[in-house]
């Protein structure tokens, strides 16, 4: 329940566990660490999100107004998934003397204009290492959504299509250059604001949280804090045409494990979603991607109905500086 | 006004003036870019603050714990400058694997809980460089004070005294141990809520900063954004007792442009406040130490009448780092 803290497994997740774990809440907190972004009292939303040098990015991919625009996607996403509406921004940067800091700002004002929202503080250092963007992103929403509603029979969705900015690191990492598709899905991708508040006015949305560590990983952190199992149906899973030149094996495990999609993972009651009607809508499509059972775990069944559980490993979306 | 951006002269500020100064602002922001922290309605008020290892502190100066305490208490002093009472914070950090993050966030969690606010999120990254930590404060009041209601005749004050926390640096950077006192200036500093909280109750309060820059830059910042001047009297400066070891113009030096106190700079109504029942109540000093008139610029009065325009260089607390 949203109080706790209930992540999927991961030593990253057990650290984050133990830090927030301690300390007395104001009555203003209404719900804590553990979901997307925190609520606190007349309906704010705030989260914080670090894009690092060599870790999430690096600079010869990018350009700095899309270091920018993607770090700030990154922030906003977490409000999406909280079916929130972005209000303003915050941004922290500490930036060696070759990073143009007005382009890496240019960057995240148009994204958070595209939503709605400005810049309306921050903090600015020189870096002696790598940039650091750290984004701050408020909002408001009269029904958040948390992770922790999912019931037994349920139908797991996703928005969009998913591996494509996984592709583009890989591609990177090769020593080549991504498809323009695979790029764009890294550089600039989309917050899914407008989707997440159409999916809450519709009152159909059990939980949800938004696809930052991978499929994998973020099913599993939407089931434990349910605590329920998933299943998820590798022919149902919506590949990234930009995932053509990959092999069958490595297209599923970068849709399931590679991460940074930002596309919105939710959960409802059976068929409870227009597939048409959200497409014709939004221009990005829908699909079931699973179900809800009793137990724990995230598992992928195949056509034969042979189910497997799965885990977070296989790409290292936080290795994107080890060479 | 708070809703432009007043900053007093500065390089890093005309890079902050330019990022923030564009975009529509949306109804729920009441104060943006330009003050110590952000207003948002049903009083909320929110501000971030960067710590970078080797620009803000040296890992060899201080245990991680203290460098957590010391991040979250710059932070919470942005709030104690709007007079706003802390309710939670924020946590994004980017740590090298030698940096113990449980004890940087013990520092953090320590020094939150001693103004009532807890921990409610955050981010967590490798870096492969320095560590880096944002702590996003949030706070409430229904009177924020802001920088800009200074008027001529008005009196400036300040909480506490000055110098120490910069001498604390002076000292490492020749490669000595400061004192315990300026050390512990530099590593725990006191963030001013109560005492903030306190002069706004009474109502005396025309405009208020804290001193992180030093109060040179931090009075000009200020007197920038009420568009008046203030002069300040050299032989009213409360100079910290950690300053014994320099000598008079270096300590003067220190205590103007060294920055990193967090003690509060104010302005009143003549001899508005009472000296006496404040240093009783909160066990900390308040000291009058000059005066607002039209104009613009800081400036400093001797005991002979001289005065003199004072520019913020000499001191760079950005220079930490540089070797």
């Amino acid at each position: 329940m949203g109080c706790g803290v209930n992540l999927g497994p991961g030593r990253e997740f057990d650290l984050i566990r133990r830090i927030v774990g301690e300390g007395v809440r104001a009555p203003e907190v209404q719900i804590g660490p553990g979901d997307d972004a925190a609520v606190l009292s007349d309906g704010w939303v705030v989260s914080t999100d670090m894009s690092v040098e060599d870790v999430h990015f690096r600079r010869a991919w990018l350009s700095d107004e899309e270091i920018g625009y993607r770090a700030a996607a990154g922030a906003l996403s977490d409000l999406a998934a909280m079916a929130a509406t972005p209000v303003c921004v915050l941004v922290s940067c500490a930036a060696p003397p070759a990073v143009d800091v007005e382009a890496v700002n240019a960057g995240i004002r148009e994204v958070a204009a595209s939503v709605g929202a400005s810049v309306v503080g921050g903090d600015l250092s020189r870096s002696p290492g790598p940039l650091v963007i750290d984004v701050v992103v408020l909002g408001r929403t009269d029904w958040p959504v948390q992770r922790n509603g999912a019931e037994p029979g349920d139908h797991v969705w996703v928005t969009g299509r998913l591996g494509a900015a996984a592709a583009a690191v890989r591609t990177w990492m090769a020593g080549e250059e991504p498809t323009a598709a695979a790029r764009a899905a890294f550089a600039r991708p989309t917050p899914r604001v407008a989707e997440a508040r159409c999916l809450v006015e519709y009152e159909v949305v059990d939980a949800m949280i938004d696809l930052s560590d991978g499929l994998a990983g973020d099913a599993g952190h939407l089931g434990a804090a349910s605590g329920v199992a998933i299943t998820l149906e590798v022919d149902r899973l919506p590949l990234s045409d930009a995932l053509g030149a990959f092999d069958r094996a490595e297209s599923l495990d970068l849709a399931l494990r590679g991460g940074e999609d930002f596309e919105l993972c939710f959960v409802t009651d059976p068929d409870a979603v227009d597939v048409e009607d959200f497409r014709s809508r939004f221009g990005v499509e829908v699909t079931r991607v699973g179900t809800v059972s009793e137990g724990a775990g995230v598992w992928l069944v195949d056509a034969e109905g042979k189910r497997e559980p799965i885990g977070r490993g296989g790409f290292d979306h936080w290795g994107a500086g080890d060479s």
